[in-house]
């Protein structure tokens, strides 16, 4: 794409405070960017807006130049959607970080949105209530990016993605108008919902630049459990058992003993347990008595549901099996060279997805280690292939793209996503018609079209 | 509109089997309406497919012969949206009520449009599970009717719109094609969520045929209290410390004294509490132990928030409490004329919005008595305005439209909605702009154009 004439930034000028916009090459560099790494970033310049009007100002006059836009909020991305490879102004909400006071009578915030999704949580704490949108970049992302994103996490399970937590959007449409969708309100069946539209889109059909979340009370005590069980029909079992259990269920993760064993060597850990197991599962219980519990797990090993099991005594203890959750992914990129992937299944196949897949790697990639972990309570699965130890990085990287075929031939046969969190972006366009059928990707380009019919949000994101 | 040509009959009777359309006078005048009484059914004929494919080759020859289609399910709408008014073909679902089985494990269960809401109930109790979307009609309302609707009910507060369990769609488009949606995937973020553009569409988008439902664990016990508060301070004030108790809150419902009267008047009972009180609250709990519930009504009682109150002691006080709000639609009806309607507000502005209310029909409509009640605890308020003892019935139905406008002007002013669960239909059209804005229509309009190019379903519904 030819970089846009000067007329483009004396426009840009004109309607906006000075330092609003940047073409500063460490701001291009570092705003141009996500987590994804393997894309360079290259946008023309850089807006850091501070109201909705002047977003509306900068879509205007985008639109007026035919100049493309990259909305970004904390770039904590892993699909590419907020890497801007392409000439794009990058219009970066980070200066609209405002958070309003809470109403706790109606348990809800407006915010705009930079706003930092832990500050989100810091301020609502004071209320005894919270934002439920939770996960480890949480101290980078934004609402406005959780929202794009339809963010998800570790409590998926217990409250749902970002989409169940979002009452009123306000956002700038390609017209430079801005729309206020909902407002402060659980019930508004007035036609189509236009809120569901935006939530997920990737900045491909506006930006948000204000919410009202909805809100929950803080949970108050959790408890954490960590099981040994002999295989994948053993997680699910003991998934149901939980399920049907009068216990509230705050989390219910899986790891094998490959991910484990990568724990416990980076780490420098104990193993959990005493014997060693095939499939672990962690369960979190909210505000469940101790009586409860134990009466719960008795009934568990009488029945031979679980081998062994251990309950977190103290805190500290629940974050040291939190910790051999959550330090997964950095022990398997510490401990050698994982190709990633994040993909949900239907929690009816996980059983016969997992065996075919583990059929395939043995008969196609023998010698390549899967780490598989995720939070099974939603079918969500992070399938991570490690490179062998003797293998040339290339000749790897070569063969993951065709793993990557017959782990997506398997998602598609057992009607999964080919990307359950992170999204589609730039890094998984390619593999959308696993997932999303012909008429199906037609339906979202007419929507495209009729939403931003020049095509100045985000081009060449989630489709070309 | 003209009747369809011949040509149009018999290219369906050449795409369908035998039996599956009518045009039997007794047929139009049932299929063609719903619960909203005030307009008059004239379809020119009613197709009662028992596929999805055969629903495909309806749509395909509507298109083909430009007939218009109102889709249609149980028939309880109260806004007119399933009225086929103007020679259109209804297409109704209620031949296609597959309920299939259960998954357990996963928690969900697939089945046709036309299954019955109570229906699909009743088999999801045999596993301990349930779809939580309930209301009074729920023993003719049909599942793709609720989601075209996204019902709403009295269970939103615990559990949210029919939106949020709602995990795929089958929906026929406007080209006669079959669009699978998400599938029993709690976390598919590929793009835009297209579901979600046809749950709450009133059947102008296309028509679902099948849905993939996500359950939940039946709750176990539930305790109901009625609580007598001064104000309406008092009922948010209540709301506020229920919402912050350790308790989980399956219900909050509120109606005035002026409803209660006429409930104990129609149906000859006591009144529930020695002294009257100008607001009551009814509050149900859920799975809460005996000793939580005396330590919080105590509490309660020491801090003056509520006045009297009374906790049902068995099953039968229970259902002698609900009695008291779920008859109050029915009582005033039986002891006057109500004109209803169905707003929500921000719960934060719900105090001065009554207020407001209160003057407006103190100053323009003395003698008029307002009967208000609802789910307060998610800023859903029934409005029923009782037509004045000496008043002509035609004269009251004239200054009732007046009535509406003071009503919407005060719900506008306070960011609220015209329509809280009901929909839009034919009945709300006219008042869409006290909700959407203009931009916000526009988008909508452009969307229906980009989904239903040559309008074929439910022209007039919503918008015009």
């Amino acid at each position: 794409m030819p970089a846009p004439p000067q007329a483009f930034f004396d426009a840009l000028d004109a309607v906006l405070p000075k330092g609003t916009v940047s073409r500063d090459p460490n701001d291009l560099a570092e705003y141009g960017r996500d987590w994804t790494r393997v894309l360079s970033p290259a946008p023309c310049a850089v807006a850091l807006p501070r109201t909705t009007y002047e977003v509306g100002r900068i879509v205007e006059t985008c639109a007026q130049h035919e100049v493309a836009i990259v909305p970004s909020g904390g770039r904590t991305g892993l699909a590419g959607g907020a890497m801007a490879c392409n000439g794009e102004l990058v219009v970066s909400l980070t200066r609209m970080r405002a958070i309003r006071a809470v109403d706790a009578v109606g348990a809800t915030v407006r915010v705009q949105a930079g706003a930092i999704t832990q500050a989100v949580h810091e301020h609502c704490a004071e209320h005894g209530l919270t934002w439920p949108v939770d996960f480890a970049s949480k101290g980078s992302s934004t609402v406005g990016g959780n929202i794009a994103t339809n963010a998800g996490g570790v409590k998926v399970i217990r409250y749902g993605l970002t989409r169940q937590w979002v009452l009123g959007l306000e956002v700038v449409v390609a017209s430079g108008e801005t729309l206020e969708l909902g407002g402060a309100l659980e019930k508004n069946n007035t036609g189509v919902d236009l809120r569901q539209l935006f939530i997920g889109s990737e900045g491909t059909l506006g930006i948000v630049t204000e919410a009202t979340l909805k809100l929950v009370r803080l949970p108050g005590k959790l408890d954490v459990l960590l099981f040994a069980v002999p295989d994948l029909a053993g997680v699910l079992r003991l998934f149901r058992e939980t399920r049907a259990a009068p216990l509230t269920l705050a989390a219910y993760e899986m790891f094998t003993a490959e991910c484990l064993a990568r724990v416990v060597k980076h780490r420098k850990l104990r193993p959990p347990l005493e014997a060693p197991s095939p499939f672990y599962v962690l369960v979190e219980l909210e505000d469940a008595s101790r009586e409860a519990i134990e009466t719960w797990v008795q009934s568990l090993f009488e029945r031979g549901i679980v081998q062994d099991g251990v309950l977190a005594q103290t805190m500290a203890e629940a974050r040291d099996l939190w910790a051999l959750r959550e330090g997964i992914s950095e022990s398997l990129s510490a401990t050698g060279m994982p190709h990633k992937n994040d993909i949900a299944l239907p929690i009816a196949a996980l059983e016969a997805f997992s065996a075919e897949l583990g059929d395939v790697f043995t008969r196609r990639y023998p010698g390549w280690e899967v780490c598989v972990f995720g939070h099974v309570g939603d079918g969500n699965l992070h399938v991570n292939v490690m490179k062998p130890e003797g293998m040339e990085k290339a000749a790897f990287l070569d063969r993951t793209h065709e793993a990557d075929r017959d782990l997506f031939d398997l998602v598609k046969k057992h009607a999964g996503s080919i990307s359950a969190e992170h999204g589609i972006g730039l890094l998984k366009k390619a593999w959308l018609p696993w997932t999303r059928s012909e008429a199906d990707r037609a339906l979202m380009r007419a929507i495209k079209k009729a939403v931003d019919p020049a095509g100045i949000f985000n081009p060449g994101k989630i489709l070309d």
